[in-house]
């Protein structure tokens, strides 16, 4: 498989699923929808549960896990929440394989379950129907719960990261005492995924809340987080739900609270997924392959000697090693690449469609001058530095290619933020420009489903402390309070 | 519901399953045979994770993950694994829910997959089938690999970690150019887990090898770590299975060696489970709940001060709060208890049950005195302490503790394991003493299969580098060359 990619420019979509194959992230299995993570693409995931892990310990969270599978009946006890996620899903009916007459493998006939089982797509259900048991009193709330795992949705059309049938994902389901507190729970959610995307992915992001047609099945509010990618489509990569007392009602979920009153408790849910990688890739990536900004990148710095026969590798040794150790000290991760089997040409290319951040290379001359080579991934740019304190200038490159990547990404979607006021306008900037729509619309379910249907665009969110503005709706022209953002998404 | 156990003397069976309930480590679900891991339990799984994907990465490893999902079919290409495994499984036959004419929800019978989906109760299958794209020369090898996730067994008797139908793990699956190669991987891994088991789990292990009998369905040989329990029976507590060129000729894998000549390339697998909570509760725990090896105690340390008042309080958060903050600067897990809603008898109880390592009573006259009350989790022992450099001597005291239930547990495996020399003697230690039976056996699986069933006793394993000594099977009196462990096991 060459390694050389289309381009952006080109084929974006081409691009995007060539990059991922060949810079070693993710690849289609054998089982329809299933991806395969890759090494590569999976040490940028554990570098993203790591960082979020600790924002949710750090907020009081605990993890645990609960089953893979749920009962059938369960997707119809909260009726909402049964059109959202009881449709398109893996059902286990059966438990045993055997073989037939020929000895092929076929599954028991009397092996069929009493009632089928659910490969989760979401556990809302399970998770609260086992928090029935761990509730009675006020005294047993907060209850702040996440889970790491993986669900399964039965999507048609998948693409690698973006939309899998099989994803990783966390969940958090959080139980509380009061609405007020439930909600103050959700928007602190909101804001540690906006914290995340931006100051670890480099992904600036608006915080917003869904309009009731693209609210989560089950949820009261629904808030979330969305990304402005290369190529002009919104990709939600976060939400954040206030349930109300939906699952509690459910699932039968009591409280004493503090007056000796019984009540129903509340309830929030909040998750990130795998899809992350997808907004991370279109984010920030090129026509030589994949950026990742350093924070999340799995290796930060590699170096690479330029040299001839086994003396000469003695001698680069003896430089890269010590160096390789420093940068270590400062808590950088770094890679010496000096194997033989492969030229150095090969490795240049092959780091920078991997992302590494930093690139050093160890010349023959640079040894004689005392200097290297420093390449920068984000701008591809190249410079001779003396290798006296080198430690620190690679410290605070890799600061400003975090700072870069995420100023690109903040330029890049204020020039595709478009304010539209006039259905030719709105019509035009999606079709020719792309990008975030900002129009007013007249505050129904109707209209957003028209508008969708007419332009493929959805209303990504309405923004958090969004600006009042009276208006006219950019379709029915019926009056409106406020604009609200509207893109074609991922 | 009581925080009381029963004691292990009385029922080991019955006050296991209490522990595992009233400690919060995990409780049965409303799927049969699932668990929930609850977020004590799920700290302590944590813990061990953390410390096993780094012995796995400092040993070369990267991690990756593959389908949930298995083709029916893929069962049916290695001979041996699917009598192992395609039995009990569970088997995803619809893609799709509908509502039936009474509202009520069924499975769509137009939504039938072509070919049934198993959900995984291990993956060589489907990674061998990945590790085809991946090899084509030996420069691509070898491949280390692990997987962290969850796999399901329907299992028909269950048993919270012990044996549930649905239970997380890791697998590492790793392809190797010889079979030298691959064999030294395989033990590679088997000393990892010994490592952990000991150093970590405080649980001393048998390395050995399992009999055919007894062997990972596809291997040419499976390695085991063996653990002896409180109440005399063994556990496996990992396995590193040499496979051969098995999984590569099922799955056609082949690879261009140095020579240029093409072969079938070697592997292995290894795992453990979350089945090691059992080992490591049952191995340390007493009648007053659990007993944690200081290693993988999410809390070291807790403070609970006795206090009157308000005044009393602020008095006791000068001498606590700067306490908890010298403990954690020298790396030490600390929780202050300082909460108003619970009595310190309540606390002491809780604590005890739930075995964190070291609890400090701050009293009123202590405080005076500038003295504390140190308690041991595992000896129950208290001691009155000055305040004055008690941060080294708690950390010492931690060292001290792993190393003392460490000790303990092999003083105990010691002592439970006896020579047999008779029938007579062998049934007699198993119905009496119970242990590790160590005995001479004629090597052939039939006689194996006839002291399973007349005894329910199975060999555990040949142990490694075990000594050679002539002597007679103990049910055939044929003749043997060495000993065997054998044991009723979990």
């Amino acid at each position: 498989m060459s390694k050389e990619l289309g381009t952006r420019a080109e084929d974006f979509s081409k691009w995007y699923n060539e990059l991922v194959l060949k810079a070693d992230l993710a690849e289609h299995s054998a089982v329809r929808g299933c991806m395969v993570i890759k090494p590569h693409g999976y040490a940028i995931w554990e570098k993203m549960q790591q960082a979020l892990d600790k924002m949710f310990k750090d907020t009081g969270h605990v993890n645990a896990y609960f089953p893979l599978f749920i009962p059938k009946s369960f997707f119809s006890k909260e009726a909402s929440h049964v059109d959202g996620f009881a449709k398109e899903c893996a059902v286990v009916t059966h438990y045993r394989l055997t073989n037939d007459a020929d000895g092929n493998i076929i599954v028991d006939k009397d092996a069929k379950l009493e009632e089928e089982l659910i490969v989760r797509p979401t556990s809302e259900t399970i998770i609260w129907n086992t928090y029935k048991g761990w509730i009675q009193s006020y005294r047993d709330l907060p209850i702040l719960v996440n889970q790491w795992a993986n669900v399964v949705r039965w999507e048609m059309r998948t693409r690698l990261f973006l939309r899998t049938a099989e994803f990783l994902w966390q969940e958090g389901h959080t139980a509380h005492a009061s609405a007020e507190e439930a909600i103050e729970e959700t928007k602190r959610m909101l804001d540690v995924y906006a914290d995340f995307a931006e100051n670890f992915m480099a992904v600036p992001v608006i915080k917003g809340v869904k309009t009731p047609n693209e609210r989560f099945a089950g949820a009261l509010d629904t808030y979330c987080i969305e990304a402005m990618l290369q190529d002009g489509k919104a990709l939600q990569a976060g939400t954040s739900h206030f349930l109300g007392q939906n699952f509690a009602k459910a699932f039968d979920v009591k409280f004493t609270n503090k007056e000796g009153k019984l009540d129903y408790v509340w309830a929030t849910s909040w998750g990130v997924s795998t899809r992350l990688m997808g907004a991370l890739i279109m984010s920030h990536s090129d026509d030589n392959g994949l950026v990742l900004p350093p924070k999340l990148a799995p290796i930060q710095v590699v170096i690479v000697p330029i040299y001839k026969g086994e003396e000469g590798l003695a001698k680069m040794n003896e430089v890269a090693m010590p160096l390789k150790k420093k940068l270590e000290g400062l808590g950088i991760s770094v890679k010496y690449d000096n194997r033989d089997t492969h030229r150095p040409g090969w490795k240049f290319a092959e780091y920078e469609l991997k992302g590494v951040p930093i690139r050093i290379a160890l010349g023959e001359r640079d040894l004689a001058n005392r200097t290297v080579e420093l390449a920068r991934r984000d701008t591809l740019t190249k410079e001779t530095v003396n290798l006296e304190g080198i430690e620190e200038k690679i410290k605070s490159m890799l600061e400003d290619i975090q700072t870069n990547l995420f100023n690109r990404a903040l330029q890049r979607r204020t020039e595709l933020t478009t304010k539209a006021d006039t259905w030719e306008e709105f019509v035009s900037l999606l079709e020719n420009k792309g990008g975030f729509v900002s129009a007013h619309w007249d505050g129904t379910p109707e209209t957003e489903q028209k508008i969708k249907e007419m332009t493929k665009a959805t209303i990504r969110c309405i923004p958090l402390n969004n600006a009042l503005e009276a208006g006219k709706c950019i379709l029915t022209g019926q009056p409106s309070k406020e604009r609200v953002l509207f893109a074609i998404a991922y």
